[in-house]
């Protein structure tokens, strides 16, 4: 018996151990949670899993020991700044350009799903240091930046969808549902997301999508001609007034000279007109398709977005 | 400049530098790597991100320094098993009562989506010790046995599949695309998963998959015979002779006291037949999901396993 879990008894007997004077929050599964008050200092005690730490760290928040410590201290201050399109070192650059941190501002810079967050932590009077700092890295790579809020691109077109009233649909076919997943993990989506079409074999493309054989054949599946008639097809078989299509080589195979593994046709359509992009991914088939989902997010909140501004 | 990365240059010319005598590994984008030898130790130096620990790794082992530290080695053999629908501490407890590790072999149990991986490290001469072990093991919970191999469930569903010359669909609510994205997630899959339709909204479970909205009045569109009427309409619309279709609710909001949040409903559909599961999932949305998509996929794997025992 080298190992505990091993020891079906004795495991489960540990876990089940609460020291002396220590609060219980209960269990997340089998996993314990503590909070301990000694000399004056709190010990929280939690699961390594992220799922079973959440959900006993909000019960811990809940005991008087946590929330003692949570009075006693005064929260600075967290600006977020977003940006898609712009590389982690541009990003850098621009906050070096801009001053760097420091004065009672503390900036962490973090690239994720594609995009660069910055996030400042602002110590309480140093308001307007931020807001300089702020100011001068935004100031060279505005045209990437595209929150001020935490909350996911998905979300975010969720919202902008909402707000103007348009159903949402999806027509993805080297991404293969991951568009559709991502709008669908926000809860409440499904008031403006109607669903999508995973049209992975050029047969749905033409028969549930209605491309026509034609713009396949003159074209090829990963065109920007193929691209905009799935969104076309999308747009109207499913019933809505905005639709993104994806199409694209994830590799390892299917590349050519002329057709290169990572090359992706993105096109979305709205009801005041559409926009296409394409580009050349680098990395793996997984991290082609991951940045190819994040970067049809993010052409549809460009379209969305331009429209708004046109109407304000 | 309190942080290295702000630092452009510095940051850059960090990065290009190389110790004394080291090997350089090139770069994975602008991270470096090394190989260095020193008083008879061989140390690797690798970036952190995954992506590009890989990408380094690869040419590390390719350098005289370590091939010689591998070549002195003696490599341990792995026996892999993997569960589906047995909990960690079902299999701990099976585990232990074969006996244990120890005497040569190693033991290890990991949870990872839902399966529970375990992971026997066998040293030389304790390969009758590992036969013993692993047959003790497996016996009482064989029926959650699926693998001795590490391929995933979806590769496992596509070779499938592809044996017995089976094209296969997926019709999808609340996983919202998940179970397509992991089956085309695997190189090659379009070979013979054509693709799916994720029906968000009830309409285009009627519109594009042929749900009879009498189904959905009287049984709701969480209920097994809207999956079962999923599952048929995308076999049948989507040209395919194996579909899978999940409906559920993944809340946080949706649910009922007849209904409650988590509860899914699975309808797998073969040239032979098909067959249905209902589960109430715990934990949150996305927990939610994963486990429907993963549940689809063993049942799909389930179903085309008996007809392939049924054959044999």
């Amino acid at each position: 018996m080298s190992r505990p879990y091993v020891d079906f008894e004795a495991g489960v007997r540990k876990q089940a151990t609460i020291p002396d004077g220590a609060l219980s929050l209960g269990l997340a599964g089998t996993a314990p949670g503590l909070v301990l008050e000694r000399n004056g200092s709190v010990i929280v005690v939690l699961p390594g899993p992220p799922a079973e730490l959440q959900r006993l760290w909000a019960r811990a928040l809940e005991t008087d020991p946590v929330r003692r410590v949570l009075s006693r201290a005064q929260p600075p201050e967290l600006r977020q700044l977003r940006f898609f399109g712009a590389s982690e070192s541009v990003v850098a650059k621009a906050l070096a350009d801009a001053g760097g941190d420091g004065e009672g501002v503390e900036a962490t810079i973090c690239a994720r799903d594609f995009e660069i967050h910055v996030d400042l932590v602002v110590a309480p009077g140093a308001e307007s240091r931020a807001d300089e700092l702020s100011a001068g890295l935004v100031g060279p790579i505005e045209r990437y930046l595209f929150s001020r809020d935490d909350r996911p691109v998905e979300e975010m077109v969720l919202d902008l969808c909402r707000e103007r009233g348009l159903a949402l649909v999806t027509a993805e076919s080297c991404t293969g549902g991951m568009v559709a997943e991502r709008l669908s993990s926000v809860p409440g989506s499904s008031d403006v997301f109607l669903g999508g079409v995973v049209a992975y074999a050029d047969e749905i493309k033409v028969r549930r999508l209605g491309v026509p054989a034609e713009v396949l054949e003159r074209h090829g599946a990963v065109s920007a001609e193929t691209a905009a008639a799935m969104a076309t097809g999308a747009r109207e078989r499913l019933g809505a007034e905005v639709a993104v299509a994806v199409t694209g080589i994830a590799g390892p195979g299917g590349g050519s000279a002329e057709k290169p593994v990572g090359l992706v046709y993105l096109h979305v359509e709205g009801p005041g007109g559409g926009r296409s992009v394409d580009f050349v991914f680098p990395g793996d088939r997984q991290s082609i398709r991951r940045r190819a989902a994040a970067t049809a997010l993010h052409l549809v909140r460009r379209l969305l977005q331009q429209h708004r501004d046109e109407a304000v």
